[in-house]
């Protein structure tokens, strides 16, 4: 049989407000994680296999052989984060530390696993307002803004996330917001943590067609790339101390 | 009645070792914190306030009093990390992201409130043979090493710690460890989460005199002095959104 | 004789516009440096020695004898970049990587200075329309912010600096700018070289009252204190090897 | 007549101790970049078009064309950094900037290119003893280190280097070399600067065969990959400022 050699992403949405709000159904009818697959398939073409898994399913839809073949997971969550079980948290935390890759969309700066990946509360400023996102870009030529317009590009009509973002110092800071009712923002920043590479994304809010955008959509399939390990790794990061051979070696 | 204006240090330490292992009660007949507590007496003088608390006292002596009018905690833990409660460490990492510095020392790099404020395992390797380690100066000039021997110091026997290391990457790298036996070892690294300062300090096994060590005593003196906050901050990282007014500022 | 164990400021003009322009003049009768000079000279008190020099002075005032006595010198610069000598500028160079600090105001962007300490063009975008700034505080509780309004302070009619500014990143990211036009900036940033602390602070045209307001004052004097090396150190950053032993040491 | 689309890389060597020095001509007979050229060639494959570049070419091979063209340079010098001429350098220093890759190898460390990239002294502490050197891997997972022996590997005779060495903090930490002798270096550090990607790799003594080791070979094999632009760009560190339109975009 066939193996698949395919980089594996799977795009995890807590799905609650597009069956639950006419005006986001309306925006992404089949879920926001059907909208990002469908953007992902057609940019990324066939070195990946983009599939789905939602907060309704058994064990979130991540299950072990779910983690074990996924090199990168999306992460879009927002009114159930506290319905995300700590167990399937930790084993999602202990893949990301052994080498998978890890993207976090807008009100995902609050999920369980962010916060534990951070160590800080994530928290921030916020208004729903539907004003003016201008996103400049701050790291010309990182792979992850290949392609985006220079030097920023706008989304019209925006949820506000300002600082102060209670994140540690991110690794890069790849784009700043300006919004037009007077606050900034971190809106994309990487961090390693373990093996894992974690990108922060925060455009997104669910009632606005953001993840239609070219830009934004342009984006996550750059950071997918970035993200994605260059093989699956043996680390452990189980919390086990390595203990070395009590006999140090000799000096020549 | 007077208030007092020293800045206020807490040593605190799980104080198991030095009642049950001989060896380790002649090091340090009092416990480690008390060794540390009177080189910290004799290095800073009258603008600190030097106390300590231990595993076995009520809420382990971190009282919501106690770590309130705390500026710098020391931890020092190693057979009894889950012996920690979790409330206390909620508190504490609540409190480090309020501004409290916290200085982790040795096999700290276990603890919950390490781990919780890494995001990763801080694993690493480990070997106790007692072997040379040679400590060399990676930022000269940083105040956490005024006064040290340049271009680096030794610890005759020490308990060896060796990279892999998992943690993030530090925002400044200070030392790092020689080992007679063949390893190297991050040995001092600074983080700042939230309104906190961090630093994370290796040597310091409970068989060996480390805390006697002008050198390492020094350290943990000028640590203490740059992880102090300026002023004890009203800043809130408790885990609540900050909802901006609604109506966007006009701009002129 | 009394030793003055002060720590030496000294504030660099080039003192062109405010001889030139009338306008300038009227807000910097005496030059930009000497309304610094008073705000540090309040602020700090006693424990500072604050000078001045300037660009038409001898050696631009920066002697061999001034640059070894200083412990933090702040620069400011626009129209003269191409006038300072560069054998003053290897000088300088030389002295921050020897420990001694250095504040880059505004238009200090552009100088030869800050360029060859950064080692990239140091350009940016820039208008000048007298708009708003808003002044975001993205590290809170970093002492260079101690005592400034949070969770912004405002300049109401301020030079525009934007993005992208080809700086490395930053060790810190302080401050981030929202303008009324549109654009956002990384305007307050730490940088750590040889021994030497560096802080790039963005307001200071020289057409507006910038250096008069509370809040600009307050973090030039808190990061004069940051900058401040501990010690005058004996380091050596000037281009020769250190050759070490040729017989490498034995481990015991 | 085809386009060639593969990224192009040039291999820069000051070519004079193979010349010079009959044990170091014995392990490399047609120079340093010759052996790097045939291990690039068989580690990279057909996208990759690696060409050599030495100091005694007009323009010291680095003519505006060659410039242009090339994706990623490698850069080993030693004995004749002097003579590398300062407008060449200012030629490689823009093109870093526009988002050239740079490998910078050993000795280069002392190169103009990398002295003015780094804004430092770039200077460490040194001993050719044909000592053990053990490279400890720091960021397991990074693409640089694909394919490297876990945790460390060896090289049973190299020259010294060892901390301090004068550099800015690195974005990140690959490796950490322990020494025989009792030194530890940073060997592998990333850097961005404008858009180029910089790896410094400090092992490769002329006098001993680093470059026909197999896993020096697979670093800069796969720091080359890593390195390389995305496509090659547009933007413009020349040094001048980017006027904004005098009108600020008004707010909806």
């Amino acid at each position: 049989m066939a193996v698949d050699h395919r980089k594996r992403i799977t795009i995890w949405n807590e799905f609650v407000h597009e069956r639950t709000k006419p005006e986001v159904k309306e925006l992404y009818p089949d879920g926001i994680h059907e909208t990002i697959r469908h953007a992902l398939v057609e940019k990324l073409g066939d070195g990946f296999n983009v599939g789905c898994a939602t907060l309704d399913q058994p064990e979130h839809g991540l299950t072990d052989e779910v983690l074990e073949n996924t090199d990168v997971l999306l992460w879009w969550g927002h009114a159930a984060h506290d319905r995300v079980e700590d167990a399937i948290v930790a084993k999602v935390h202990r893949r990301v530390l052994s080498g998978m890759g890890l993207i976090v969309l807008h009100s995902g700066h609050a999920s369980k696993i962010f916060q534990r990946l951070m160590g800080t509360s994530c928290m921030l400023r916020w208004r729903d307002a539907g004003e003016l996102e201008r996103l400049w870009i701050i790291s010309p030529g990182h792979p992850i803004l290949a392609g985006v317009e220079n030097p920023y590009f706008e989304l019209p009509a925006a949820e506000m996330y300002g600082e102060h973002f209670d994140i540690p110092e991110p690794d890069e800071l790849l784009l700043i917001s300006w919004f037009e009712g007077g606050e900034v923002f971190r809106s994309g920043c990487t961090f390693r943590r373990g093996q894992g590479r974690i990108f922060y994304f925060s455009p997104g809010h669910e009632t606005f067609p953001i993840y239609h955008n070219v830009n934004v959509q342009c984006i996550i399939a750059n950071a997918v790339q970035w993200a994605a390990p260059i093989t699956r790794g043996t680390y452990d990061p189980d919390g086990r101390h390595i203990q070395a051979s009590l006999s140090p070696i000799k000096c020549a």
